[in-house]
């Protein structure tokens, strides 16, 4: 006899991040009336989303590609190769992408090193961020991190150990600036961010 | 070429009920970094919960069964035949059944009527509630939907569709109790709680 | 020299429920932005409060009156002398009283008692409510406190404290009705609110 | 015969900034229930409130004194009388002050200028920080507002108003920098954030 699919698949879901029993069972509920096409479609690409989907060798981030070990983003020749922004995730990498802000090449770290944390190596992808370094020679690289303690530790820790690196290969390391951003209102804004609005002041 | 699998992928996650853009890419980034073979079993149970999981014919509740047409719950010997409650959807029922208050049959309506609906037949299983209770005899139905407009609407229509019915077969048509629930506080009750809660004292 | 008028009168807006610090000095630069006539007469108004208004010797709401000792409501001959509810604050009665669903007396009990509390008449105005009832003489009393542990907690002392003087006055003592509640959602709902609703349905 | 003081005084904590009906009423009822001391000393405070409390002739915000022209922040010599800092209002004042990020002069602005304002002059004390300008003759001024559109508006329209002034008495004029603030991720970021912190990178 089956299992209880309706159960079963309600488990599945409740793995999902941000997802309770309610919500995953709605998911199933979602699925058992929806066009049988479309569910047969979400079975087929999420069974094909690891076998065509991978990490980029050289900035670590996930993409689609048909044996291609770098991504669309690092190949584009029409980007900047002489700056490299180390952000934590994908999701923080779509985001800046998606703003145009930037045209240089990206990193993904794949992580933050919580504070106190003994081997912080270990936490993310330094070795890797070293070897890229010394392949693409960029002139800068952008640290963007989030403003919080275990971004902050992050970034002091990236700057000491790239600091040999930075000497050698003849690059600047920046971070992003700080100080008001969008919707600030300064009645609610707190010591660090006002000192440094004040000393970014322009 | 392949598709861009994580934008797809991510499409599709947008129509789950509740999930957003930035949610629905969250939920691909987890599966591109869970067990691959948690993975493959999501894809696999997906793609057979249509094929297992269809609506018992008497309840009309979705269940997991091998070419069963009535669910475990309308065929469970120890139930109470003699009491049908009618609710609007599977997670009514599943909320009322996993409390344990009730011990008799369920019907799952389909839906709620909108105030002002003309054709209101349309939108509830009618046809099939009226076969059902022909079937069954029960000396009880208890219509159990949410307290709003349309929760009363449907409740009225029903009523009254059904009273020629109740008078033939000799059934009760009741309604569940209304007044101060859990968690009600009086300064912020409204006119028809507080009415219904004074004609209901006991 | 004076003190800082705008810091003590902050400090003393924080201490209003719900109050924190940022909104309570957003009171004073509202005061001191106001015209001034406006805050004359608040402060004047604050002034005579408790000169002018007193607790009701019957029902024990405050109200405003010049050397009267009963209220309004408790002397209004229109409303029905039989019938008493018993309510735990001012603002639930405010509530039911604007509802006009209840047509009534009242008695303020002036709080609930917390679950294991040791003097539970310590907590509440019941020599007071037991004095009132022997002088009203109703034929029923409605208890109409709050559906939670110490309201049911109260609940059940009230009961048991008034159950000599009910059989010697013989009036009837009764609860308000539980159940569904306006905006209730089936799929939502606990397994009291579903026992009750199942219990009174009709 | 006296008014209803309860519906009265409630009437008046409804102008209260951010207080509806039944928050406006709990602070009537906690009056009625405070010491009757408490009560009578908030009264006496807000009547005082305006006798005392004035606006600083130099730098517009509220404070307490006798008689005094200029505020306790104006007149303390230990601070820095070469930076003058523009801020929209008492709160933003306050919260830098208590930061202590800065030690110069402040001036409050008194309000925002909407996009589009035919009449920016009148909503904001120009001709009041013009004269201050002249008779302190500070090295730089500190443009400190929201970052919003009316926040730019106001800081563009002062940039412009002032820039004669400054050449005449020499002062530099600087916004407060722009970047990532306190708490800020990167995969919530907007443009504008993004694009002020890449810009600002340091």
């Amino acid at each position: 006899m089956t299992d209880n699919l309706i159960e079963k698949l309600t488990a599945m879901f409740i793995r999902f991040p941000g997802i309770g029993p309610r919500q995953a069972r709605r998911f199933v509920y979602h699925l058992l009336r929806d066009n049988p096409e479309n569910v047969r479609r979400l079975a087929e690409t999420i069974s094909q989303l690891r076998v065509h989907t991978g990490q980029c060798r050289q900035c670590y981030r996930y993409f689609t590609g048909n044996n291609q070990t770098i991504c669309n983003l690092c190949s584009d020749q029409s980007r900047d190769k002489h700056s490299l922004m180390i952000v934590e995730k994908d999701a923080d990498l779509e985001t800046i992408r998606k703003t145009d802000v930037y045209a240089g090449l990206f990193f993904v770290l794949g992580g933050l090193i919580p504070v106190l944390e003994k081997k912080p190596g270990q936490r993310i992808r330094l070795t890797e961020l070293k070897a890229g370094l010394k392949k693409l020679k960029p002139q800068e690289v952008i640290i963007a991190l989030a403003v919080s303690d275990s971004g902050d530790a992050t970034a002091e820790y990236l700057r000491s150990e790239l600091a040999e690196l930075a000497r050698d290969l003849n690059f600047k390391i920046s971070l992003l600036g700080r100080g008001l951003s969008t919707g600030t209102e300064l009645e609610y804004s707190d010591y660090r961010t006002l000192d440094d609005a004040l000393k970014n002041r322009h």
